[in-house]
């Protein structure tokens, strides 16, 4: 479907990346300073991109104040301010890298799209230098 | 084809949403503060990208400023310090969220592609958190 | 005072630059492409910059949250998503130039400075290109 | 001394705010989502400025070069990838808002000043919508 | 494969477009004051994107140090700094434009991504309205 | 005088730091890769502040429209698209510093302001980390 629309939005929280499958030497060389126990910390930037057909009577794809408020429920609130290690439920047992968090997200909002509407891919910026794409489970066609 | 240009150009003009196929109240619940009855404005930024061919004896896919010229007299110009309401041609009956415009940009841009290179998208960002990309009227084999 | 802190809202407004004390003429060549007749808009960035002692038992010299419930409700409430020149009371009769806007907004906010700091400077940006900074009525010691 | 130079350098930390001085309240109650008790963190922005006359000889102020490989050495590598309330050695016993971080910086940078400039501010943006400046302990004749 | 990784990095160089296959006033008509005898320059801002599984073990795609260390050595210190028409060797009699750039970038890189990822795209932007992708030589399936 | 009016342009240039009062082992010393033979460059951006009181009858301090011509004219002409070593008639004998720069710009802007506007401060920021600012020959009020 040729029309895109994205919603940004923005979060903090503190992280470390450590994993439960890895020795303590393993972990240091793996994450490097990410691995610094008392864990470190970003802004993140967020973009949700959904796919659709324009509804002509109102000239939209889909309300972004809906996307919106979606994207605020389901992602902000639970992780802004938070450490993801600690006290985020919807990451409980997941190493906080961009690629799980963006697939953590996508499980987040996929089921509450609006009908006529398909979530495209989600994206997210950890550092003016980093940042990874998720386009779902499979993208089989594309 | 894998190699693809884009150039950015930016304008700023007033906009309302306001749909005549919706009720006032249709059209207060639909659009917020967007409906505003007096408007509102954002400076727009706006992405053209062409793909193609490089020519060896250039090493361009295109000459960016045939490509620049082209989208100023097609878009700019028409829309530049302008409501999009009232005193647009080329949105004349269009309500102007950013897929229309997108719409819009696309068909005034796309007859004037010099040989050799394609119209991919055209990407709107009206504010830091919206954005829209439009590909075309269809893409069948994308 | 040596400690600034600065606290950045966005607000999108259309506007047009018209002066009742200039012929349509001189209004023309003045105000040029500003003075379409039926407006254009921005996207503002407006950034409030206070200054004072930092309180030891908080560290902090202004709670960020009180500053920006005060411009949210002085500032962006009354002017976002609207027309400064038909619909917002505290533009009435002002010419929606940055420089009036500043001295408009900073005779809406300074009354209503907490106690202990004192408001230095308003900023406003209205395009990549152009921005403006006030820093009060006068500033004889500054 | 009319010329400036600012050199900006990027951190990220983890970081929570609560004060000894407040109750568990009031800590609540004045820092808000900020008191959190698992921390959260930032992408940090920290710029120095430093102010002199320019040599002849070189046409620089201070090279960039020495200006940044102290930067590096006193704030960058003690605070980024880390988190400030813990294993911080320059922040031990502060509470880290950002008027408190800038006091810090400006005392590990300023007796390293080369001869001939003189440490000017030191600036810290931790979100796109919150700043703070620093003009050092006193600015007597400023 | 539907995660994607982006590690950004920057570089100034100076450049001349010039084509020993066009006589001199077609060279200064196809690439105007890029055409300048003494060149001009540019920040560059060059962004690669990988893509690939994600291993389960460590929540990651790829090693971002591994890939940063890799643009470095194999880009960065090739190119930054220097005039890409004269001293840079990978660019030896290649025109200096966005597109060739990016080919002798994949060039570059591709032979060196570690095992299991894929090179998805090379993309830079040359200035605030001048950016281009590219995808590798040929992208059949895509 | 409380308002001031900051106007931004860009142009992209290349240069070589090298003094003709040092050695070829100092100037390697002192400028590092920024001295390489070849030269390299920038994308730079420069803002002009200029300060004085608003026109009631305009709600304007300065016609930006003239001080864009002015910049224009006197700076970006003569440095856009060029080598400041080599054919910048403005620069000749100056070592392309961003101190020496801004300098010179002042000394080409400041004779041309509009009657009633002071030029207040030169801005050049030749990439993300560095910048400087230049406020004239003395502000010895200031």
């Amino acid at each position: 479907m040729p029309i895109e629309i994205t919603r940004r939005a923005y979060f903090c929280a503190a992280h470390r990346l450590h994993s439960p499958h890895l020795s303590e030497d393993e972990n240091r060389e793996t994450y490097g300073a990410c691995n610094n126990p008392h864990g470190h910390g970003h802004n993140y930037c967020f973009d949700v991109t959904v796919m659709g057909e324009v509804d002509p009577k109102t000239g939209m794809l889909i309300n972004l104040d809906v996307l919106d408020e979606l994207i605020e429920r389901e992602i902000i609130v639970p992780v802004d301010h938070h450490n993801l290690n600690v006290d985020v439920e919807i990451m409980r047992g997941v190493i906080p890298t961009m690629e799980n968090m963006l697939m953590v997200f996508w499980k987040q909002l996929e089921p509450h799209m609006p009908a006529n509407v398909s979530l495209k891919q989600v994206a997210l910026r950890e550092s003016e230098k980093n940042s990874a794409v998720y386009t779902g489970p499979r993208s089989v066609t594309g």
